[in-house]
């Protein structure tokens, strides 16, 4: 006779089975597929996403959490993650669960529509349809608290809107100054030019993801426009892309998606088949991908070995030795476009984002004033302003699919990478040795041991504090940073 | 209020998008999984498996196949296919079916241990035991037919182990004739010989898909170690390999599969999402696959341009000329395994299997006197002793994954193309001068007019007929092969 909780176990395997297989109809979807097949791919997700969800809102759920006993502190972390995804689904009425899974799905052709002719009227009356219906959502799950709390916590379990809010407004003073001094600055480094051969980008990408651990007989590498990590367990794969002129593009974008992928690969294979065996949090995943590209992948002492390794391959790069290289690969440029931003612009980026959304969901903004409150906002922290909407408020996917809540995991996975970096540092005083070297293993395996290992085990905030010894604050990361390019700009 | 028919036809809607999952899982195992992943992808099929299953013997289809009132012909094949399912799977007790599964994914690795080592005895209690589970399976779904007919139905609805065996019984005496009469000709053709490389075999292979009509915006193209199509409606994707000692062997197998794929990419687009749309049995997709591969592939006519296109592609090939080179095509040689055989041999293989796995079924053959069986067959009809278990009964996978009913729809699927290729040349006159042009249309365009559109509208044999314009039998297969065979070897 089962228990309740060997019930609850043996139903979540198959659901985290089938959630396995919608993930790789997704990277299937972006790598793979004929393009003649989108319509017919939509009502192939659309029939599984069915499954997933009568899966997730099974009434016998309902029962069995009721009566379960978790044997062991892993038992307890399976329970809180299907307690939660029970609760949040059976709070969402069928009706409206449907009408945003419609809606989202047109609006994001009409967003991509109204991109390409930088038309933002063309958007708003579906943003403003996909704002009231999250909305509805999220006070749906909420029961009380706020809607924007709900969402996030999609996302990121465990923290607050408010939480976040205060801790970017003590970012936001800081970054904002170091943006000014350093494109002030008198020394500005220069860039890497030339042409850069595709299969040659491609078999250091590769040699790079090798070097940082990730492991090619649970995965592959392949092209998409947008680079993107997808699956958990034994099959976990990393896309990149190529522009010959923007090799730094195709080499940062494989290591952040190592980042990624080595979380998920480095889980411990016991938790595979549960809740337990993915990364816990958009968050804590970003904090693997920011700390693999930038702390690590982008530190005075791996570039030192990069810049032999595009040497080795390309030949001579036109940059005299591996301090112009280490400067060239950290160059500050003012810029529109999120995905594009430098470590010193990008949370200045996403910090915009979520008071905006936050304001939106609470009905403090009307997405009428949204382009306006976009602009003036660009235009205090980035000193310019926004030349079209394309490279304002339509520069981004999210919004059109309903990521509401989704922006902030980003900074919050460089805080956390902060301090991380912080204690890995402390632990590791040989480690600019080892990165110099191209030997990553002393860097990465402590992660592994330290955070990638555990997956769902804790919550996200709990995950990073057990990983790093102390309570993850944004001060680590702001130091870095202030240091980081005081000595690039000679500040 | 949706009729009971709606609800039916909706219901098979997401079944038949779940199918299309599955099918993109297998593809995917085949042709792009990281090996690391074989243990979790089994996994992820199985749940998706008991999604399926419980969907097709949901017992709502039960209710509702009792009132529904199909509104026109494509409504009542719906129900017909639909009710054939239900019965079918609700038939076998679920335990059966698990001890099946269980048996089956076991028994493959024994047989593939097993035909390395060339050993018959590590194979024959796991074999005993697949026979006498798919045994008690025929015997649940006939209800007092024999076991043996049911099995076939999965495959091949429509016809019984009888009708085909009275063919056979037909066919075998005249292949075993030409065998015999080709093998002692005087003029024997000499074979291609050389190396064509990997990247030139794929560009003609490519090219030949286009000629035969692949629609690569709705499929694609990759390698595998055993060549196969997967998919129905608007992806449908083709698989080959590459020998560089053997192009014929990449570019047949390419055309095989096209013909597999042109059926399920031609079916009226008004059947996808229905069971209308796909292929109606192994057999008629076997017509399909073979008149492309064989008929019109290796045809003095195709081959004389083909000839000119591997020219282009690799130079001199080292036969004088057209007639040299559709004789190399088309060279019969003995030789012990199926999927190496040329057209003379290739059904002679196949009518051994059926005849084997029959008397396995109805209890007349025991396994531990299979292997004598074999040999004594092949000695008969090949005129040369087996030299070894993995050249004998170990060399197919079939049985092992419990695939039996599944040989017999090769060989029909080889009658079937010889009665489509009389029709079409009546119909087309000019046929062999468009194939001399590498002009298929003419071809292909009548097979998609006359039987790819209509995907599952008739039962099998119906469809060949409705194509044909009359009913199917061995003698146009036989009367192609005699003339085909005494014009290339002077009998």
């Amino acid at each position: 006779m089962s228990t309740a909780f060997d019930l609850i176990a043996q139903h979540a395997k198959t659901t985290w089975a089938l959630a396995q297989v919608m993930g790789r109809l997704g990277w299937d979807q972006e790598t793979t597929m004929p393009r003649g097949a989108a319509s017919q791919r939509a009502e192939e997700m659309a029939a599984l996403e069915g499954v997933l969800h009568a899966r997730r809102t099974d009434p016998r759920l309902g029962d069995w959490l009721e009566a379960a006993v978790a044997p062991d502190a892993a038992g307890e972390a399976l329970l809180r993650h299907v307690r939660r995804s029970y609760a949040r689904n059976t709070r969402v009425p069928a009706a409206l669960a449907a009408e945003l899974a419609r809606t989202t799905s047109m609006a994001q052709g009409i967003w991509a529509e109204a991109r390409a002719r930088d038309e933002v009227a063309h958007f708003l009356p579906v943003l403003t349809r996909v704002i009231a219906l999250r909305r509805e959502e999220g006070e749906a799950i909420a029961q009380g608290g706020t809607a924007y709390d709900a969402l996030l916590a999609d996302y990121e379990p465990g923290t607050t809107g408010d939480e976040i809010g205060a801790m970017f407004d003590r970012m936001r003073p800081r970054l904002v100054a170091l943006r000014e001094r350093v494109l002030g600055a008198a020394r500005q480094p220069a860039p890497l030019r030339g042409e850069f051969n595709h299969d040659g980008q491609m078999r250091l990408a590769r040699k790079l993801a090798e070097t940082f651990g990730y492991d090619f007989a649970r995965g592959r590498l392949d092209l998409a426009v947008h680079p993107f990590s997808s699956g958990s367990g034994a099959d976990v794969r990393i896309t990149t892309r190529v522009a010959e002129t923007d090799p730094f593009n195709c080499f940062y974008s494989t290591i952040h998606e190592v980042g990624h992928a080595c979380y998920e690969q480095g889980i411990d294979a016991a938790y595979a088949f549960t809740p337990l065996g993915e990364g816990v949090s958009m968050g804590v995943h970003e904090s693997q991908s920011r700390i693999y590209e930038n702390q690590l992948g982008r530190s005075r002492a791996f570039t030192g070995w990069m810049f032999e390794a595009m040497r080795h391959e390309f030949g001579d790069l036109g940059l005299p030795d591996a301090d112009a290289f280490h400067a060239a690969v950290n160059r500050v440029q003012p810029g529109y476009i999120r995905t594009e931003a430098d470590e010193v612009h990008y949370n200045l980026h996403v910090m915009m984002r979520f008071d905006l959304e936050r304001a939106l969901i609470a009905g403090d903004l009307a997405v009428t004033d949204l382009e306006a409150a976009w602009n003036d906002r660009f235009k205090a922290d980035f000193g310019v302003a926004v030349d079209r909407p394309s490279h304002g408020m339509l520069q981004d996917v999210h919004w059109s699919v309903g990521l509401i809540g989704y922006f902030p995991t980003y900074s919050l996975g460089n805080v956390y990478a902060g301090c991380l970096m912080k204690a890995l540092r402390a632990d590791r005083p040989t480690l600019d040795d080892d990165l110099a070297k191209g030997n990553l293993e002393p860097a990465t395996g402590w992660l592994r041991d330290r955070l990638q290992r555990h997956g769902g085990l804790r919550e996200p905030r709990d995950t990073i504090e057990h990983a790093c010894g102390f309570a993850p604050d944004e001060t680590p990361l702001l130091d870095y940073l202030e240091e980081k390019f005081a000595a690039l700009y000679d500040l």
